[in-house]
């Protein structure tokens, strides 16, 4: 049985995620207590590049591509606007947030995949954002460990994640519309091989994001 | 009593509605039978511009702005999404269309006018991008009579039109919501330089755009 | 005997001189005397877009060239950086500069050709801009007469012209390098026909220039 | 005594080497007898980012950014070109340059750092491009002797190593006029707060590109 891109697509990016769980921050995570710090410190990050997640998705359009593409590339972008607020709503409701904590700039790690993004809208456009939407939609079958582990640790309720409750929500809807995108938009070698570059690049960097968090709470 | 910003920016445009009305494409129109030729060499250079508004509009969120004028270029975008296709229809519904015409470059004028709302998308962003939706929304209070002449001079019915009197409908609703986010995000006197920046120079390369359409029919 | 691409781009460009010098601009200047507020609105406007003439030459690196091109695109950007200081050593002389006339906007067709000239940077890249080089370079042969008049009209000599004097220098030895580069990069027909498309848009948005500031002082 | 922001930058830079001395890349090189394939493999990823290299630094022009330098990066842009045939010629010496190689798409690490410079080019502009040339042009310092080791494990002579001979030579001049650039140009906090961003982004994804080389050679 001939094995479609999108199968392709997912054995890659499970590879990289196992070697993000073989990395420092799963292990921060899974064998010690989790400081409401090092949750601080992660949501940072999160709340940095979700700030740009739908501006770089909607900016696609510079590059010429589908409408139907397109059509997705815009609801989907409206759907995620205004997202980081959630964050500063999570952080708050554990008393985490301060207006210092809002002037840090980005990690290198987090830096790099804002950047990174908006050069693929730019320059790739809208069929190569699939790679990272693809992972990013599906994120929570991945992440459900370590989140839960953070949960349970700062015995979080659902008021102060509204971030990911929200989002795990929203992104049962967004997979089957990537996938169903991908099949239809991505067909030739040299668009999957984009497709594929994108996926592999922003996983790593979210990686490195999370490294970079645990760096800073190392035991 | 003072003049708000949207009646100085109505003001001007309505202004530069005067010249175009004085120059020659509204003489052909309004003096002589229009021929079929002139109505489909028109609506070519509405199909080029037509394909990248939508695109141009979502485009703006390269650069930054308030999420709630990012929400109504979405929608906007969205809402304008694959409009060229009426034209492609109107103009096979009066057998005008071909494949040599589909090919051919758009003029001087649409290609600066294309050209310059994706600079503005990428370099000005959403709120600049505005002073073209300010007039183009409302276009159809200035351009009525030679529609009406257009219409009547080829007798076209509702079916041959869908373009405009789908633009007339959607753009009923769009202008309210263009006047209100001028309102809202169009504050300090530089972006309100910028409205009106842009505005004028939209106006000013759809005037030539007509121009240089009836150059090409000059009697 | 074939007619290269090079001849039938300057017979285009030829063509559009023609129909600019058909224009009010070209009646104002060698039927009337010419004022030196004239000159100053013209100077005006060639200051803004010279401002951006270096940096949208570089700028074409965005978009995947030949190394070679690259190489005069850098050089020729160099060449040209800081010129738009000639034009305002000139008014100085003449005491026709002003704080408050730094302060004025480009005119909607200065303003177009600015963000034009950046958009065939960022998107079509350094083959498609020579089709501006290739007539801005060799603009003497055409503005000569236009020129000679204002000189002698307003008593110029060279120190208060530094900036046309010294462009017809520079632009004598890049003229030749613009036409090599043509003949050896613009080779598909697809690039002639954007390098065609790029000359006859900025001549067009030239051309208008000239029209515009002739219309601030209409007899 | 004061710290100068070049100091500061400067203390920046050697932390991240110290970090990337201690990965796995350093020690694959330092402890083990360096492979044909190893140095191939890095040879490669640093072909991928070189081709770029030139044309991101002159791309900064898309960011108003003072005359002087710009000149600077016009002129280093003017140097660095066409250095990735460098890498050919080097790999082409060895027999160990192959048409599939050349097709291989850039490891992640790689890719993140291209697409990055370019954002930073149209997003950012020349002085925060600073932070890139800042530690770049001053690499040798940091990687001499882990390419003693190659060349030595590898019986490298400098017809093997162009690129780099050429490069440290180059950077020697380069560096000096890097500093004084970011003394003139990187002077408010928000300046020099993007310059660092820029540094730390790109070195940190240098890093990253040698782990990703290391990896796939793994003892």
């Amino acid at each position: 049985m001939e094995t479609s891109f999108v199968q392709t697509l997912k054995a890659a990016v499970t590879q990289e995620w196992d070697a993000i769980k073989r990395g420092n921050f799963w292990k921060l995570v899974l064998n010690h207590t989790v400081t409401p710090e090092l949750y601080r410190d992660l949501m940072i990050e999160i709340y940095h590049y979700t700030k740009h997640n739908s501006r770089n998705q909607a900016a696609t359009a510079m590059v010429e591509a589908p409408d139907g593409l397109l059509k997705f590339a815009y609801h989907h972008a409206a759907d995620e606007l205004g997202h980081e607020r959630m964050v500063i709503h999570d952080l708050e409701s554990l008393k985490l947030w301060d207006s210092a904590t809002l002037q840090r700039k980005p990690l290198p790690a987090t830096e790099a995949l804002i950047g990174y993004l908006y050069f693929v809208a730019f320059k790739y456009g809208a069929v190569a954002r699939l790679g990272y939407s693809f992972w990013a939609e599906d994120v929570y079958e991945q992440i459900g460990d370590a989140l839960g582990k953070i949960r349970s640790d700062l015995s979080l309720a659902d008021r102060n994640m509204t971030f990911f409750v929200a989002h795990a929500k929203i992104d049962e809807k967004h997979i089957d519309q990537v996938n169903d995108c991908i099949e239809r938009f991505a067909k030739t070698s040299e668009e999957q091989a984009l497709v594929m570059q994108v996926a592999r690049t922003t996983i790593f960097l979210t990686g490195q994001l999370l490294e970079q968090v645990a760096a800073q709470h190392a035991k």
